[in-house]
């Protein structure tokens, strides 16, 4: 099961690290723009290029101490075509390496809809375990549940996100006296029944934002059999402390999504002195390596048992 | 102003429907995946072939009598490159016919995220509009919002659709005694103040399922600026009396969505009898006009200025 593969991956990674493959192409370091440039052009090829070879230095450097990469769709579909071969080819290349792929893609469309979205990602092989959107409710859900199942893969809904925004619809109270986010996580804690795993947890997850431990806190408690796939730490604000509640009692429960602090490490004002831009990848080797360490340590110190 | 060009278009083509290009090989003509399959063989190139082909024949035949085509993008997303290569050369033809073209592609995520998903698709001059997803609030709108302006485009926000589910998360009741897809209704409606053309309406829009006629009838009024694009209509159920209260007096307000009924119009019992799967296209031509017909037939019983 996707699950319990997660699981083990984080136990044999020691670390509950994802890193978010998110590349921006006025990023990049400039000795990888030449060599993509040169060998196709000053171009959306080239660009695309340059993003792949950007994102391979980064799994090189990473791959053997994280469980899994998440790919954000949208860096590469805005570069039409071209970006979604760099797309695919970067999970293909993570996928060889062992790790996971989570494609993030927060799709979400009727059934008949959903299932195709479902062939796009979940019925290919590239991919273990994509985002969804709930908001167009459960029969909208159920297609990749049914792929998950099917395929050994696994999803993870949003619940509450990262971004302030996130109060806009998800943080609305409801008569039942609690928030919309919690109707959600109801809802995908009852639909995640169907694929629990033998750790206890199911393949089907949630999407529970860094950026707001309280809300994370009462979504541990609320959403016993879903595992948390938690953006928003390091560039988006959320801490160490911040994600200790997404975690359970034996370090599991949560997998801890870092993009931008990882990928652009060496920009960062921490590593800038140590590591120049021909050596990103080592930055954010040791950018992970860091994480790791202090997320480990923050279970330490709760008496939960780290990975 | 896109929704000014709209209004224009449903004026010039006297016609509220929009068609739904959401083809899918299994429903798709023999004769017409024998070309494809012969010219790029019998594989995703040539799946991919036969939806374009079906397609081409499709916007052949309503060009001139509708003001928009609405391209569900998972249906091509489903076969990778090909299936996207085949969803640009769609989008393509229509333009070059002088059609409107809506990517249906329900996108949403975070600010930074949600301006690569606008560059794909809001900068992209193939396409005049597309749907998104409010669930991450209205700081993961804006990117799309100035995009809008910036590029003369428009984007329909998720708000009430079309499915069953619809009710799970849409449906919830709040404390301010109204449902969930009220108060998305009322943030889409006041984004909207920033984009509102000649006509009093804005490029900011609304998807409001033809299924649920009390709940559109309530939107048309809390939405006083939002253009509707009307799903449901035809095989997922909702009927001209249930789309009525989509429009206002003027007959303006709503775009109505067919996709199954039109493309597929020659499998329907109605025209089996009348038209050969050779006949795909004037069966969806036929189905047009009728679906029109009694549209504006139901605007003129209604007292209001029909196209």
């Amino acid at each position: 099961m996707f699950i319990d593969r997660l699981i083990e991956n984080i136990k044999s990674k020691k670390s509950p690290v994802v890193v978010g493959l998110d590349p921006r192409i006025e990023m990049t370091p400039q000795f990888i723009k030449d060599i993509a440039f040169k060998k196709r052009g000053e171009n959306i090829e080239g660009v695309c290029e340059a993003l792949y070879l950007f994102n391979k230095g980064i799994i090189d450097a990473v791959y053997d101490i994280v469980p899994a990469v998440k790919i954000q769709v949208a860096f590469y579909e805005a570069y039409g075509i071209e970006g979604f071969k760099a797309f695919f080819k970067t999970a293909e290349y993570a996928k060889s390496l062992g790790l996971m792929v989570i494609a993030d893609v927060k799709r979400g469309d009727i059934q008949e809809v959903a299932k195709m979205y479902s062939k796009a990602y979940l019925q290919n092989q590239l991919f273990d375990a994509i985002t969804v959107n709930p908001y167009m409710g459960e029969d909208t859900i159920m297609p990749y549940v049914e792929d998950a199942i099917k395929y050994d893969k696994g999803i993870f809904a949003l619940v509450k996100t990262s971004n302030k925004g996130s109060k806009d619809i998800q943080d609305i109270k409801t008569t039942k006296g609690e928030y919309v986010y919690q109707s959600v996580a109801r809802m995908i804690n009852r639909i995640s029944n169907s694929a629990i795993g033998k750790y206890g947890y199911s393949s089907i997850g949630a999407v529970v934002g860094a950026t707001y431990p309280e809300e994370a806190k009462v979504l541990r408690k609320e959403m016993p059999n879903c595992f948390f796939l938690v953006p928003g730490y390091g560039a988006q604000g959320g801490t160490v402390e911040d994600i200790m509640d997404c975690f359970d009692e034996n370090g599991f429960g949560a997998i801890i999504n870092s993009s931008r602090s990882v990928i652009y490490a060496y920009q960062t004002p921490y590593w800038k002195d140590v590591y120049s831009e021909y050596e990103y990848a080592q930055a954010a080797r040791a950018e992970v390596i860091l994480m790791t360490g202090m997320i480990n340590n923050g279970l330490v110190k709760r008496k939960y048992i780290a990975c």
